[in-house]
């Protein structure tokens, strides 16, 4: 049966949702143990079927449109919900990727012999079944699924109710990519209710979900994480830092400074504070500031800052060093060393990325084993912070959290791995 | 100020437990920064006080002794609760132990070179405040605390209240052997207080303590499951299977399964359930049955079980697949093949310990890839799930949960990862 035609009210969510769960579980299982072309065919089929459904996508997204425009939704969020030709190429030329990337499951590492004559290692492992809940995008649907299914993973799918006919739409297709495949059709299920009983309950299923990883703004992010009894993988915002050391090279730390702030605003690996050591300040920051300036930065800064910049810089209040902008402004603190740097950092941090830029080894040492966040980087762009860049192929998120996945979450933070024990009839003396 | 000093009545608990966690999480910063020989110039401290204050250790354990039996506590809980010089001398042992294995902190891996010129890799960082909350035996004090200290971070540890005084001679010790080595005694925190609440507290300060580690029955892990807000590593309970199949070497499976249940009786890793081929099982139960006999074990079958064994064998009931009995008690079934057998364990296990016995190649990766559990074994007894014959050099717990860590958890599972960059300048185009 067709996800659309269940797109009517569900009048009993509760009821609803356990099922959603009860099949993913019972998918998870045939899902661990397919093997990597029976996955990699899915994927194929999914992007084919996206492909030949062109038009029927289209139309689906026309009433999310139509119906976004009449609910008077702002031109950001029409545009982030539209799906075009050029954004269905983009979510096949996804899926056709995540083909290529090697299939983390079964991988055997650390096998040793063990006195007793056993021998030991590991094995990875899908988690099981996970849950996703997002806003606005359409093409989150194509995306997640593909990930979750390479790594053995089913999934439950829950997008913003403004994207509801798209996001059904892009379930018929992995249906059918799926199904064509031989694997279970259960294995990727996309809510198919605006209610929003089933987020409360998604995340209160231990039994069927077994990570609930929700992408959006912080408000949606806190509600899930308040309420959670299944773990999250998560980051809630990005304050990311760039040090100036005073051992800094000049046009490094001002490539670095400029790039980090403004080669994106809305990013949350964007930089949002810039701290500079006293000893380079009044020869690095005008410079630095005229460049901001060109490209419309408003600079906020410590009582220093404003001395050396006179002027052409508004005082930073408190609240300033907490703020994650998302936009072309930027808080600026002279600090009078690395530990001072590195304090304000732990105070302010996000635990999501911090750059230091210097050419003493043993600064660049101490920032990289001493500050706690995600990603600590060493003369480079915070912007840097991202699964592409990082090799992973993909990711599902980032993580800000120390437990499992940390940092941008690719095939590999959707797994586990279990203990095997190899023996020839061994047994304990 | 010693904390025996603390140890009267503490009249607000909340302010109490919110003090002690701020300590943690600012002796935790210092922690990760301490390099491998003061870490472990505090474990000898430990040791050699522990060794020097054997008398004052035993004499306050006398006094928890006292407590107990006039509150009338059974023979077994009062032989946990005891210390002798001989399990002094095994705390110490533990103790040296430690410092002999590889320190995980700062390790770096995975260092690789991307087309934009970055270099990203991953270093193994601390989780940072580790809460254990365990029962009778004080021997957990040390024991806990050196792990978590080996891996960089700090620990609040909250022991039963019928160990209160031996726990706090323990604490002593641990504080004078951290501060002899230039550590923060806050490094290691026993909670002074036998007030329940502190437990309550302590699983719902994300801000203070990054996970909890239950050490105790099923009642007190559910309880903190239950309520707990900071991510919990556990394992509820263990009920483990052993499966015979129809291509098993007859010698290998007969020792493999008397080992698995009769070694011992009390642990997790011990087996409860006894799955037997049909081809077989005429041939293998007699013999098998009349070696659990001369052991004691009682047996309790399937109906062709029962058949087989022609009156030696209780009926088991639905809920004997279920029971981890933790005594001389087995449940046996017979099994059609091994499709039967891992359905039997995916609907009963308890994601703890699996073992097949087979000489069949594929019938053993089969069993392998598709049996989800923290170990799975082929021809080897499910009793060696165990961090020191997996070779972690010691076990703080063993996990059944997929999330973060998974079996048995030695100093990799106290620690997390952090993504590290370096650059030479590198900016993102």
């Amino acid at each position: 049966m067709s996800q659309a035609a269940n797109s009517r009210q569900i009048n009993d969510v509760s009821t609803y949702m356990q099922d959603v769960g009860r099949r993913a579980r019972t998918a998870s299982r045939a899902l661990a143990a397919a093997d990597t072309g029976a996955k990699n065919a899915a994927l194929h089929g999914i992007a084919d079927d996206l492909d030949a459904q062109r038009e029927h996508l289209i139309e689906a997204n026309r009433l999310d449109l139509e119906a976004g425009r009449a609910k008077g939704l702002d031109a950001a969020l029409l545009d982030r919900l539209e799906l075009d030709h050029a954004r269905i190429d983009s979510m096949i030329d996804g899926l056709r990727q995540i083909v290529a990337l090697p299939d983390p499951i079964g991988e055997i590492f650390d096998m040793k012999f063990r006195p007793s004559g056993i021998q030991v290692g590991r094995m990875r492992v899908p988690l099981g079944v996970v849950g996703i809940i997002y806003e606005s995008r359409p093409n989150v649907t194509a995306d997640a699924a593909a990930l979750c299914l390479k790594s053995g993973n089913a999934t439950v799918l829950r997008g913003g109710s403004e994207a509801f006919h798209s996001n059904q739409a892009i379930a018929d297709s992995i249906r059918r990519g799926l199904d064509r495949a031989g694997l279970p059709a259960d294995a990727v299920q996309v809510v198919a209710t605006t209610d929003r009983a089933a987020v409360d309950l998604m995340v209160t299923m231990p039994e069927s979900i077994d990570v609930i990883i929700p992408r959006g703004g912080k408000g949606l992010i806190e509600r899930i994480s308040a309420t959670a009894r299944v773990p999250v993988i998560k980051h809630l915002h990005g304050v990311c830092h760039v040090y100036v050391d005073d051992e800094a090279e000049p046009q490094k730390a001002f490539d670095i400074a400029l790039n980090a702030k403004t080669q994106r605003y809305g990013t949350c690996n964007t930089m949002e504070t810039l701290l500079v050591n006293a000893t380079v300040a009044d020869d690095f920051l005008p410079g630095m500031a005229a460049a901001y300036r060109d490209k419309g930065v408003e600079l906020r800064g410590c009582t220093q800052t404003c001395r050396i910049l006179d002027g052409n810089c508004i005082a930073a209040t408190d609240a300033d060093w907490d703020e994650e902008y998302l936009a072309p402004i930027l808080s600026i603190r002279v600090v009078a060393d690395i530990d001072e740097a590195m304090a304000h950092i732990a105070q302010h941090g996000s635990l999501h990325t911090e750059s230091i830029v210097t050419e003493n080894i043993t600064k660049a040492r101490r920032f990289l084993r001493e500050v706690d966040a995600s990603s600590v980087m060493v003369n480079a762009s915070t912007r840097f912070a991202d699964g592409f860049e990082y090799g992973l192929g993909a990711e599902i998120g980032i993580s800000t959290d120390k437990f499992h996945a940390r940092g941008p979450v690719g095939l590999e933070g959707l797994t586990s791995v279990k203990y095997i024990v190899l023996g020839d009839g061994h047994v304990r003396t």
